[in-house]
Parts: structure tokens; C-alpha cells; sequence
């Protein structure tokens, strides 16, 4: 193999595992052919060589005067069936989670890392107000255990939000649960065993993937893009092939990127699922925070039954009530049981002050400014992210919720920056434990759901400082 | 065989199926000598030879001039290791126990099924006042997660309750849940998988037996003496030969039976446990309400964190709060991730609730107030029962919590009578649930935790009405 050639495939071979590794997303835009030259200590020539052969491949598409893109479902992860069994991993990332965690209970820390809206933007004297009145005229109801399933005024409220769906529920199809973690963790125990393997979304939120360790469920990811969400042809595959048991996806305003899933690819999803009898557990945290009217979860979509619907309010009011509930359409009974004995009953206090809110017409108000703010905030600093981060970093541009998915140039190493971030006083989350295989080495989730002031915005120059010194020192030690 | 022979067998045999069933507990005193050869219309000297046999199998002991009465550990259930691996069952209550639970939440009955004190006993204005002052001084607590093992003033609390065990736990020890019934289904599924065997007392709560029938494990019943507690013999058979992965227990105001075991056994019942390396859970949900200071739960003497204690407010203070916590001992780890994707965290709201009334005192002032008011229920409706119910029925006395445990004549049937009741306005619990063998089938439960007013007593006395008339409907039938 003469040195060239080497050269070229070598090349090649690097930036394929970009490209499966997750550096670049579907849709992604790479970084431009004299920056890889430059990156690469190559011709201009070689790279793009080595562009065009990618392309032949269909790891990325070439636009012409727009640039180089990952392709939509580049071909990682749409494995023959042979080699498809090889895929689900076991996950083994709590020690990981919980140290990337721990920073959020030191005061003294700009707040980047944990998702959450600032208190200043959830309406806290409303609810404190609401809190002092229901304990005032329904203290019985306050003291005692609350209905097995939910308070009726509660759930009465849960089942009007589907009036608008192609598919409703009733009162009847619902449970109330301990937040949106026990409504996802009793739907996977409901339609899984210790063994089997779920398909997520990748990258997917970092909670799920402990909840899949912790109950020993093994983990397929699907490429997905921001565009069009969970790659359907490779659900599909697995689907078919019969890899997966079940599969975990947020739909609306997806953590860690943001995306929303075009209306018509929720629906194809729900048929898959129908057709293969695979159940979808939706994870919609975030739905409610979407900046835009008019999307639907896939639950809306569901008329056999496959869908467990997973919501609660911590993420659009308040988290410290612990309030959720699930649709879990034909596997109501066996959920149910799990429930009974896993707390009885969720209790009364916030089933009612969530009533009263939604009665009122409060809490569809307190959304409209809620949406407004984050939308704004998540502009400003992703505007600011691209102003002092390196070049060659890319960030998503969320369709809801308060988080930016940051992708740097394909050598940094995002926990190294967690570390010196956290030095200065700043916490963020590194992007590897997105994925149980660790592929998004070099990204990082930004949380923006606090509103923009000169500290925020001091932490964003710092990161992108502490970014650029890494850089260059990778640079100048050499990139291969 | 001659006849007299015949008769003699048989009532022998029915004799030792009634003790076995567990009509008459351990310590119980058997019906008179002429009362029974009325039951079996036999001869006084057939009895006395029947009840001679069964001493000289010790399935009884006949005491002089105080009457007969079921040994402590009678030889059911102490089986020869060969047959014993047949004990462990399988529950099939829930559909049981969920009729007979549903009665509660008909407002226009006399509540004597669900075993709970009323609200008049448990201070509501001073929680609603607390409630709303936690609100006005600590909204950013009421709002934000909490920490994920618990709040820090909580803990604190919980962990100087075992100032002056043994073996103290401290606060880093424990983590905070939705109620007893989460403590008790984490610690489930930390020690044992579906298909385990779990030893628990016989009779036992329903809700326990719910919990197995759900999560799938398998049942051993142990012989429960009101005297002893749950039989040690029996139970280091079971630790002895493998045949259980856990045992659950209540050592404190026992629930259905009200007893509380003497110290030394429970320190006796840790020792095995360590011995052995069988885990134990202790519920001790009821630990709080016993008429007399002095008892220490199991955990007091657990030096080697074989004992994961769960513990809740619920039947002392306040269900609607759904709080409880745990002190997992050596299984803490697990527990703890468990729990942590069960529900992230238990909401802050009613720690701090809990943590002011502990700090404050108010709440071992009230736990004084609650105990004396309890135990004068308890007698008040003992007495009633003994008054009205037909001749041959025994109430246990217990010793804490708010049930009383009534034995009917060995042929009664308590769901007929819990038919019968529901129709005259009454809910009461039969006893066939508390056992997955459905041992109970001629006792039931009554709650006793509202204050005895003219309805109450009503009630009663119509159970009673209820009770002799169907004995008479069966005595005119024929007994065999």
C-alpha cells in the first residue's frame, strides 16, 4: 500500500468514525474541506477524495455551495441482519451519571448542567398561593389516601388535553404517578423483562439509560436525526428482525437535541409498532415546552393500543411535587398492579393544585410565556456559543425545551472540559453519557432555562475559552 | 373401621384441619369440651379423647382448669425437610383483595374494613398550619427536586430515632420514599427475583401478599404465635434448607393479629438471619402506634445490616403525604438505584412537614395522645364483639395499631359475612386474604380506629346479628 493511498484511507476511516461515533449528527454540516485539510495536515485534494468516497457510501452528502452534510440515516446502524444481533449493549454508566450530577447541589455553580427552567419563570407564588388554599378548604382530601388511579378532578384535566387527537383517552386509561421517571419506570417493567433490549433514540437522554442499567435491560440505539427524528427505517429493521422488546422515545423537543418528530413520521412510528406489536413507551417531559403550537404526541396516533404515554409537569412548572401520570393504552391492567404496590397511591396535594391550575386556565397561560422565554433563551446562547466556541463546533437548534446540544471538532473531549468548567465555577454535561457505547465524546448539553444575564453569559466565553485552549493544545501535540 | 372409630378420626382430623387453617391461632383457647361435642354431636368422652390425642401430637395443650388451647409452635408448617420444598406458593389474591378493598371508598358506609385511624385523631389543623407556613418560608424547597436520599433536616430526624438501639443507623444510612408500600417493593426487589420464595407470618398483611402476587415471588407461611411472633424453629428450617431468599416481617403491632414479639426473639430472629445470610424486611409502619413504651424494632439489633427496616407516618399521622423511608442495611447500594429510577426522588413537601413536627416535639406529644386513644378503642370494640358475636369466637388483644383480629366458630365463612355486611351499610375485612392458602376463611378484620360513637357500636352489634344467624343457618343445615 503505497503512502498515499494509506493516507487517504486512514482519513476515511477517521472521519466514518465521526460519523458513527456521533461527533456529526445526521444533518450535520461538516467542517469545511481546507479546515479538514488543515486538521488532517493533508491536501486539499486528498480530502476531497475522501469526501466523494464517503458520499459513494452514503455517510454524507455534498451540496453544492452549501457544504458537506451527514446524510439523514448514514449507514451505521442499519446493519444487515447478520450483524444485527451484535448490536444491543448493556449499559454501565450510574457511576458516570451520578458524578456528572453532583455538582448540581453546590449553590455556589453557574447552573449549565442539570435541564430544568429557572424557579424566577414557574409562577411560584401562584402555586405557593394555591398550596395555602387547598389545605384551607380540602384538608380531608390533603390527609387521606387519594384514589388508587388519581384524583378525578385531576385526571379530568389529563384526559381533556387529548380532545384534539385523532385517538382520545378517557379518564379511565389513566395513572397518576411519582413524576415522569415512575411512570417511564413502571412501563418498562410492564413491557419488558431483565435481558431484553429496548431501542432509543441516539442520542437520548442520560436518566433513561440509567433507568435501562438499573433494571437490567439491554440498549439498541437508533441513529436519529434532528430532522426526522428516530431513524424509521432502522426501527423497522429491528422491529422485524425481532431485536428489540420495546422501544423509548421523546417525540416533542427531545433531550438532549431538541428536534420534534414531523407529525407524519410519529404516525408511521405508531403503525410500526401496531404492525409488529412492539410497544412504544413516549417519554413527553418536554412536550409542554415545545416554542411552537400545533405538534401532537405519537400517542395521538394510537388508535391499537401500543403507546405507554409518559408526561408530568417538573419540566414546564414543578419539579419538587413529583407529579406524573401515564396513558398506557393496552397494557393498563399489568401496569396498574405495578403501581398498586409500588406506592399505593400518588399522593393528593399536588393531584389538586395541578387541578385547580389547569381548571383555571392558568397553567395553559403560564405555557404561552413559559414557551416565549425559553425560545429566547436558548437563541441568545446558542448565538453566544457560536461566538466564542471554536470553530468547527455546531449547535442544534432546539424545537422546545431549555437545553443545546453542542457537537465540537471531533478530537475534543468534552469530559476534560466538564472538569475544568466545573474549576471555574460552571457546571455543564459532557455528551458521553447520552450513549451507552459513549459516542458523543466530544459534544456537550448546555442547560439555557435560566433567564440571560452577564453571569450566563460570562460562564458561555469562559467554556468557549477553556474549548479553544484545548484545541490548540491537541493541535499543536499533534491530532493523529 | 367401627364406627366409633370413624367419628373419632374424623373430628380428630377436622380438629387438626382447623388448627392447621389456622381458625384457631397458636395460644388460642379451643371452644369448651361441651361445646364442642355439641358442634359435633357427639359424646363429651368422644371430645376428651380426640382432644387427648391432638396434646400427644402437641397440636394442643390442655391446661387444668383453664381449658384447652393451640400450642405455640402446633407441628404444622415445622415439616420434615423432604416435604417442606412443597410449602412455598404462589399468590392469587389480587382480585380478592382488591373487592374487598373497594367498599372504602363509599362515603355512606360504617368504615371498618381499611385498617387507619380516623382524622379526627391526627392533629389535621396543626398539619395544615405547618403545610402552609412551609410554603410562605420555603418555596424554593416546596418547588426544586429534592435531594435524591432524602431531605437533610428529615434524616436527621429519622436517624436519632435509633438514639438508644443497639445498633444505631445514621442519616447517610437511609433513603426517603413514597410511603412504606415503595420501601417495601424496593427492598423486594433488592433481595429477591421473580420466582424467590419469601417467608412471612401467617396470617399477614394482604397488602404484602399483594406486593409477592405482583412482583411475583412465591410464598412460605410461618406459624405466628400472638405469644412468640413468627415461629423461629420454623423458620430456621426454612433458612436451614435454602427454601427461602428473604423473609417479611412485622415485629411491632403486628398487622392483622396486633401482637408484638418479645425482644429476645427479635434479637433471636436477626441473629438467624445473619447466620444464615438471609435478608429480612421489616415493616414497621405500625412501630409508632403501640399502647406501651419500650419496644425496639428488629433493626435495633441488627449489627450486620442484614435487616432493610421500612417505616412510614401513614397510619400515625397522615396517609395523603405518601412518605415513608428505609434503612437498607447492607443492601443499600442497590436500593438506592432502584430508587432512584423509580422516581428520581421522594417530593420535599412533606419531609419538611415531618422534619418541623419531629424537630418541634409535636409529633411524640402526639403520638401519646394517639396510642392512649387506640388501645380504648380497641377494648371498647373488643368488648363489643365478645358481647355480640356468637359463642366461640376469639379477638386477639393487641398490643398497638387500630385491628382487631376476630376468630368465628371453625365453620363459619367471613366473605359471606362480609357480603351480608356490605348490604347493611357495614365494611369489614374477611380473612382469607391475609393468607395465600386462604387459611383464614372463618376470621376477619375489624378496624378500630375511630372514635366508639352509637354507630360504631351499632355496627357491632348487627355483625353480631349477622354472625348468629348464619351460625344457626348452619347448625340447622348440618355441620358435616
Amino acid at each position: 500500500m503505497d503512502q498515499d493511498l494509506y493516507l487517504y484511507e486512514s482519513i476515511s476511516i477517521q472521519l466514518r468514525r465521526h460519523i458513527e461515533g456521533g461527533s456529526y449528527l445526521p444533518g450535520d454540516r461538516l467542517p469545511s474541506v481546507r479546515h479538514l485539510s488543515r486538521l488532517f495536515n493533508t491536501s486539499v485534494n486528498t480530502i476531497i477524495q475522501c469526501l466523494r468516497q464517503l458520499e459513494h457510501e452514503n455517510y454524507i452528502e455534498i451540496r453544492a455551495r452549501s457544504g458537506t452534510f451527514v446524510a439523514a440515516c448514514p449507514p451505521i446502524n442499519t446493519p444487515k441482519a447478520s450483524d444485527f444481533e451484535l448490536l444491543p449493549v448493556e449499559v454501565s454508566l450510574s457511576d458516570d451519571i451520578l458524578h456528572y450530577m453532583e455538582p448540581h447541589h453546590h449553590s455556589d455553580l453557574v447552573h449549565l448542567g442539570i435541564a430544568l427552567p429557572d424557579p424566577q419563570l414557574m409562577s411560584m407564588e401562584r402555586i405557593m398561593t394555591t398550596l395555602r388554599d387547598i389545605t384551607r378548604k380540602q384538608p380531608l382530601e390533603v390527609w387521606d389516601y387519594s384514589h388508587p388511579h388519581g384524583h378525578p378532578r385531576f385526571t379530568l384535566q389529563l384526559a381533556r388535553r387529548s380532545l384534539h387527537y385523532p385517538n382520545r383517552f378517557s379518564q379511565d386509561d389513566l395513572i397518576v404517578t411519582n413524576g415522569c421517571m415512575e411512570a417511564i419506570d413502571l412501563a418498562l417493567r410492564t413491557v419488558t423483562r431483565p435481558g431484553d433490549t429496548v431501542a432509543v433514540e441516539s442520542p437520548t437522554y442520560y436518566g433513561t439509560l440509567l433507568a435501562l442499567e438499573v433494571l437490567r435491560r439491554k440498549v439498541l440505539e437508533i441513529p436519529t436525526s434532528p430532522s426526522e427524528g428516530i431513524c424509521l427505517k432502522t426501527l423497522e429493521q429491528a422491529f422485524k428482525h425481532g431485536r428489540v422488546n420495546a422501544c423509548l422515545v421523546s417525540t416533542n423537543a427531545q433531550n438532549p437535541l431538541g428536534f420534534t418528530m414531523p407529525e407524519a413520521n410519529k404516525q408511521k412510528m405508531v403503525e410500526l409498532a401496531t404492525h409488529y406489536e412492539i410497544p412504544i413507551i413516549e417519554n413527553d417531559v418536554w412536550g409542554d415546552t415545545l416554542y411552537a403550537e400545533g405538534a401532537m404526541p405519537a400517542k395521538a396516533y394510537d388508535h391499537a393500543g401500543m403507546v405507554l404515554y409518559c408526561h408530568s409537569f417538573s419540566k414546564s412548572l414543578m419539579p419538587g411535587m413529583r407529579l406524573g401520570w401515564i396513558a398506557p393504552g393496552r397494557f393498563h391492567h399489568r401496569l396498574r398492579e405495578l403501581k398498586l404496590v409500588s406506592s399505593i397511591t400518588t399522593a393528593s396535594t399536588p393531584q389538586l393544585l395541578m387541578a385547580r391550575l389547569m381548571e383555571s386556565g392558568f397553567y395553559a397561560q403560564h405555557l404561552l410565556a413559559l414557551r416565549q422565554q425559553l425560545a429566547t433563551q436558548a437563541e441568545r446562547i446558542r448565538q453566544a456559543v457560536l461566538e466564542y466556541f471554536p470553530q468547527g463546533t455546531s449547535v442544534m437548534q432546539p424545537s422546545g425545551g431549555c437545553v443545546l446540544w453542542i457537537t465540537l471538532p471531533p478530537h475534543m473531549d468534552a469530559s476534560g472540559l466538564f472538569d475544568e468548567a466545573l474549576q471555574s465555577g460552571i457546571h455543564i454535561f459532557p455528551g458521553q453519557v447520552f450513549s451507552p457505547r459513549q459516542q458523543y465524546m466530544h459534544c456537550l448539553r448546555l442547560n439555557v432555562g435560566s433567564p440571560v444575564n452577564a453571569d450566563i453569559l460570562q460562564a458561555v466565553r469562559r467554556l468557549g475559552d477553556i474549548a479553544r485552549t484545548r484545541e490548540s493544545a491537541l493541535l499543536s501535540g499533534g491530532l493523529m
